[in-house]
């Protein structure tokens, strides 16, 4: 099985209960399961003209997504792309036509036709008004004498929907419809097949080629072309669009055929939007799922001629779960590039201590390049000496460009120096450690306090904890004990090195991904940086 | 290439310009492309709190749909599963907040942290107020310190946005924003992996199998599992979840990972609030796309335990594209079976001579079964002949339970019946024509006029035309000249018979699959059965 779902017979009745719990309320249904499946209005008092439709299943949301105020009345839903019974219509009819009347809106399958119209006239024989439309705007193929009705089928159950709402009467919301259907005009594309539950799938389109023409039900299109991206997509779709619309406004209808991603629905639309049409393009419904194909990985583009009326009614707020409104496209200013990304450089500025002592713990670092690799090649991937040693390297060459004299602005430079040269999360958490100290620092913090304000941040956002077996191991107890002097912050860092040797697990960092043995006995190479930093300072302290 | 789409290195920013358009105007970007891809609410004015998020692309509707009046200031777009750049975090930043300050709402992987952390360090040199939630509601991976973060991620855009909107400051946003982080757990499971723009499909699932705890990057799933259908799957996924749940209240959000058809999706949100949790669900977001996968076959389940001030803030209104809403969950009504599908039989009554009438017309159709399935064997499936001759054999039986006394009632006993008896499209149309022909004759219109009203309708219903092959070519003819008497009935239904086979081209049926050297020479079966039917009567007149 290849689709979410139980027993092939199961299936529509569970995705209708499925659909109305997701209505929260605004839909029900009849209680003719499993043979009358049909989806009506919870708030229906028939005072209103009806609107129904419905036909095979496969193209959810429709017909039930579309049923709520403002829109449809009832759907009535078959089998998997099968047309529902008569007496399933009949049931919609009966159960939701007041005196005002019913319209039912079908699309031109024959099925659906001869169902739907015999329901009508059995209902009629009641004495119920009952009008039919049938919607043809498929354009695939141009010689047939009978469009299919396929997406655009929307434009209708919207527009009707809202001339009902207002309480229009039956003539009124038939014209409409028909007027509505006449200026419709739809066509479909697929990369592939859908797959029909509990068939094989059918692996009609090579690869490398696209379906243009396509009907809802599994249907070969009317041919196969050679696919080339969206913009080519489109462009086909168009060129068999064009040859039906006028020079007039057009309401787009972007419709998901069942399995093509939001990425690619998004696409193309902007495709459409910038196509030969697109400045006869308005308005824009969709992209959404709106009248599928099941899985098809495919879309559909409906266009409609409209009039400000239409786009009144299109409009006109619903509540259903499928519709997705429709919007008036506008031209939008670009906003700026706000001030601030290229970071300010603090001023230059000279203080020989300063600059003496970050040079010597850059070459701390330098000289323990080797080492430093060796050990990470035991838990990673051997760069660790590598990569503190380059940034070392390249902190040194840019030592005369830093405001040597300014504790504040000295952190904060560093960070920007370090999060430019030095590749990997370790830049960024060292560019954060060294923000944050500068932060800190500059409310006053006395050096000490700054980095621990810097190493938190560092924590907090590269979320490791001590014992996680990183450099925090040793950092956080050297700065514990910095009150107590250099000797016993060194003394503490190297106890804090030494314990990532006993730790089994690390838990950030790529050596996250290796076992106990592999990691056991072995010092963590942050770690044993920043002990070698502490027992250098110390030692170069009990020189001085 | 298997997607809609053009080169992938213009991917992200064509579906940002799509997401943009299909907003209407509620939404623009900075202009910052290709690099600095920032989505952000045209109506900003900075005067309450802004809320960032982002990441990776290839999650849409997230992060762009979910910007808007009550939701996302301003949204942040990597490259497809690759976290964006600090700079182009910085810009979000430094473009939307004001003096209240910023938060900013970061799934837990690794680079969203460091970059969002980095852009907020150097925001906060500006002088903005900069918090950072993270959010890390997956369950998948139970011993992992660090959850990963998933759909669970829109419960925290929507209440902190409502929250936002309704002025609330930044420390009782962020407050918030973590409290709902530690109550929300959400898992996966798919059927297929997705399939990376540019990259090979990893066929890593096989057939018959489902990964359960799957992240939205493509990476494997925590386990595979035998999959069973869509009951299963959810007791799969329920089974994991509940081991996190309160028995208080929750909402339940049900996300699309790509390419779930919507049918399939609502199967899954019918057993959902069906299965062993069920009971604790009191609202619903979804079922939708919401943080897909690209065009991952999955689906994922997130649960919030709500607070009646949380369900407020879910339910607030918003203007984005991506949030489907929020219902409360409510137990419905079914509407029992209208009256009147039972078809109201009328009374039988006698009437000698249309009861012999009857018999002989039904009698003339089994004369003919043979030649009329010889015939419909050249452009059918050979059994025009014997449907007719079937339908009349049952109408013969039925005669005596007719309304044979009343012609109004005798149409639409005759339509009932042959819409019972006759299969296929020929019995519906047949029924639509006495059904019809029996609401003329009950507004008092004669014979002829009646059987007019009754073709009227059927071609409209069946939409065949004259000169389309069908019945029709030897019925309409008939019709009209049956004012001038039977003969010359018979000799225009003869006429139009014979012109079928002229015709090379079916129009309606299935004989409109048929190429023109298949179709001329042979008469069209349904109108050879009404030629020999009027010439039948016509003779019958001239004997009595």
């Amino acid at each position: 099985m290849t689709h979410f779902m139980n027993k092939k017979e199961d299936l529509v009745t569970e995705a209708i209960e499925g659909a109305i719990a997701s209505a929260g309320g605004t839909l029900t249904r009849l209680d003719g399961f499993p043979h009358i499946r049909v989806v009506l209005r919870s708030d229906w008092s028939r005072s209103k003209v009806a609107l129904i439709s419905g036909g095979g299943s496969g193209h959810e949301p429709a017909h039930a997504g579309f049923v709520g105020k403002g829109m449809l009345t009832a759907a009535v839903c078959g089998d998997v792309f099968a047309s529902p019974s008569v007496d399933a219509v009949l049931a919609a009819i009966l159960a939701v036509t007041g005196p005002k009347g019913c319209l039912l809106i079908v699309k031109n399958y024959t099925g659906d036709r001869l169902n739907f119209g015999l329901a009508a006239e059995r209902a009629r024989a009641f004495g119920h008004k009952v009008d039919m439309v049938v919607v043809d705007d498929d354009v695939a193929l141009p010689d047939v004498p009978q469009a299919r009705g396929v997406a655009g089928t929307l434009f209708v159950h919207k527009i009707a929907g809202a001339l009902a709402e207002q309480g229009a009467n039956l003539e009124t919301i038939t014209k409409s419809a028909k007027r509505i259907i006449s200026k419709s005009y739809s066509i479909g594309m697929s990369l592939d097949t859908c797959t029909v539950p509990g068939s094989p799938k059918e692996n009609r389109i090579p690869s490398g080629k696209a379906e243009l023409g396509l009907g809802i039900h599994g249907e070969a299109g009317f041919e196969q072309v050679a696919y080339e991206g969206a913009s080519a997509a489109i462009a086909a779709v168009t060129d068999k669009l064009k040859t039906s619309m006028s020079d007039k406004p057009h309401v787009a209808l972007v419709n998901n055929l069942g399995a093509g991603s939001v990425l690619e629905m998004s696409i193309l639309t902007h495709e459409l939007l910038k196509s030969a049409i697109g400045t006869n393009i308005k308005w824009l419904v969709g992209p959404a799922s709106m009248m599928t194909s099941l899985d098809m990985h495919g879309f559909s583009v409906s266009l409609l001629e409209a009039s400000e009326e239409d786009i009144k009614n299109l409009t006109a707020p619903v509540s259903t779960i499928g519709w997705p409104g429709c919007v008036t496209l506008e031209e939008q200013d670009i906003i700026p590039l706000p001030d601030g990304l290229a970071p300010i450089k603090a001023m230059p500025s000279q203080h020989e201590p300063t600059r003496a002592f970050l040079i010597s713990c850059c070459e701390t670092f330098i000289a323990s390049e080797d080492d430093l690799n060796a050990l990470d090649a035991k838990s990673g991937d051997g760069d660790t000496g590598s990569t503190l040693a380059n940034a070392s390297r390249a902190l040194i060459s840019a030592i005369d460009t830093l405001p040597l004299s300014d504790a504040t602005q000295l952190y904060r430079a560093i960070g920007q120096e370090l999060s430019q040269t030095m590749g990997g999360s370790s830049g960024v958490l060292l560019a954060i450690f060294f923000a944050a100290a500068g932060d800190a620092s500059s409310s006053g913090m006395p050096m000490r306090d700054s980095l621990k304000a810097g190493l938190d941040r560092m924590q907090q956002i590269g979320g490791a904890k001590l014992g996680d077996r990183t450099m925090i191991d040793a950092l956080a107890p050297a700065l514990d004990a910095l009150s107590d002097g250099l000797e016993a912050a060194a003394t503490a860092a190297r106890k804090g090195a030494a314990h990532t040797a006993t730790l089994t697990r690390a838990q950030a960092g790529r050596a996250a991904y290796l076992n106990a043995k592999q990691l056991v006995g072995h010092v963590d190479p942050g770690a044993e940086a920043v002990a070698r930093l502490f027992e250098f300072l110390a030692a170069r302290r009990s020189q001085s």
